[in-house]
């Protein structure tokens, strides 16, 4: 079964339009009757399709879903701006393993630069994929994609565990950090994730995180890729709150 | 610092030749007196280099350098062959992450087929792929990717813990088996994860591994496509095994 995220608005109306519409009738040929859950990212659906055309598809509610798929805790992911498509898979998959917010930051060693029209060209590019990212994996909120700031302008004061990834801890052999920040983890707390870009953080970088609250952690032995160090981190989360033992 | 693994040969004969002789000297323009680090997937030394030519690469070892980069548990992914560049992704990804092996494996719902000619081809480039990621991620030992079998011709006798991912088992609630599996693995077990293609594991799939002793597991209350259940294993397995807490 397919997820679709609508607006509030379409919800009231039990309409799905724009692209979803355009894949449901060209794509996915609906022709009627067909099943699919719709979310204002409050409350979920199961909806049946009624009449299905280009730019409109309505449907009617056949029953509430509950159930809850995020994470117990909020983790924002400010990643270090990197080359490439890799902000892209970054938010794909870090919206799979359940991230809130998943921010661009620009660092000192990001190589990218954005023109002011083109940062607005990118976020739009960046929250449709956060949406199908969040209908792919069944989340019940779409991440936030809300800005690509610079890592200096960033307020931190709201978060109570502040994590930076750091590569050179790992040289050093300090592995205790992480998991005794995530095995401690209450529900509901807001963790701020900092994962620098390709080049890693700079050292003035880290003195500013430090002295914001940041904790320096490595992710085991291995030296990571930026984007492993985000599924690391939210794999590790995951895997430490969400699931049980057997008795 | 750059590591670079080299044949038994080469090391003997203190020389790098082939590809990365060619990036040394013309992608990083290596005059000499660089220090890099070799190993022949046994011993890993600090070498400095000589002298440098587009084929061939001399060097002198430095010192040698110890210290154990891998997971504690041998790990083999039978990876369902997925479409398009995923399983080029996991590759790398995985590596990074510890897998001592990634065999792309033929399921029933692969869309993927390959003709024999292509397959040497695609192990070759798999094989590339590993290596690069493993020198990146200061590996000991670069992953193998020994060949691209059907799951039942599959010999799965020599390993000890069985995990197969089971995507309904996340829609029913079962999330304990993952868990309980991951937190009592011994050091130098021997860990066979299948994860099904995009389509997922078949029926008939589900009940032969279920007869060879594999375990469905689910990974958490969201959807996660292929690539994702992979480094959500991964590092779980590294979360669980390598990270210690402060006392």
């Amino acid at each position: 079964m397919q997820k679709y995220f609508i607006t509030k608005e379409n919800l009231e109306n039990r309409v799905i339009t724009g692209d979803d519409a355009y894949q449901m009738s060209t794509v996915l040929r609906f022709k009627g009757d067909e099943i699919v859950m719709v979310s204002d990212s409050e409350k979920s659906y199961l909806a049946k399709i009624l009449n299905v055309s280009k730019d409109e598809v309505s449907f009617e509610i056949v029953e509430e879903k509950t159930g809850n798929m995020e994470l117990p805790v909020f983790v924002s992911i400010f990643q270090g701006y990197p080359k490439g498509d890799k902000m892209e898979e970054i938010i794909k998959h870090g919206t799979e393993l359940g991230a809130k917010q998943i921010i661009p930051t620009f660092m000192k060693r990001s190589i990218v630069k954005l023109e002011e029209k083109k940062i607005t060209s990118k976020l739009e590019r960046f929250r449709k994929i956060a949406k199908e990212a969040a209908e792919q994996s069944f989340r019940n909120v779409i991440p936030e994609v809300p800005s690509i700031p610079y890592l200096k302008t960033i307020d931190f004061s709201s978060f109570d565990v502040k994590i930076v990834c750091y590569e050179e801890s790992a040289k050093n052999g300090e592995l205790k950090a992480f998991k005794s920040l995530i095995s401690n983890l209450k529900e509901n707390a807001r963790v701020a994730v900092v994962v620098g870009p390709e080049g890693g953080i700079d050292d003035s970088e880290l003195s500013y995180l430090k002295d914001k609250g940041f904790i320096p952690c490595a992710l085991g032995p291995r030296i990571l890729r930026t984007e492993t160090a985000v599924f690391y981190i939210l794999s590790a989360i995951s895997y430490e709150m969400e699931l049980k033992k057997w008795k």
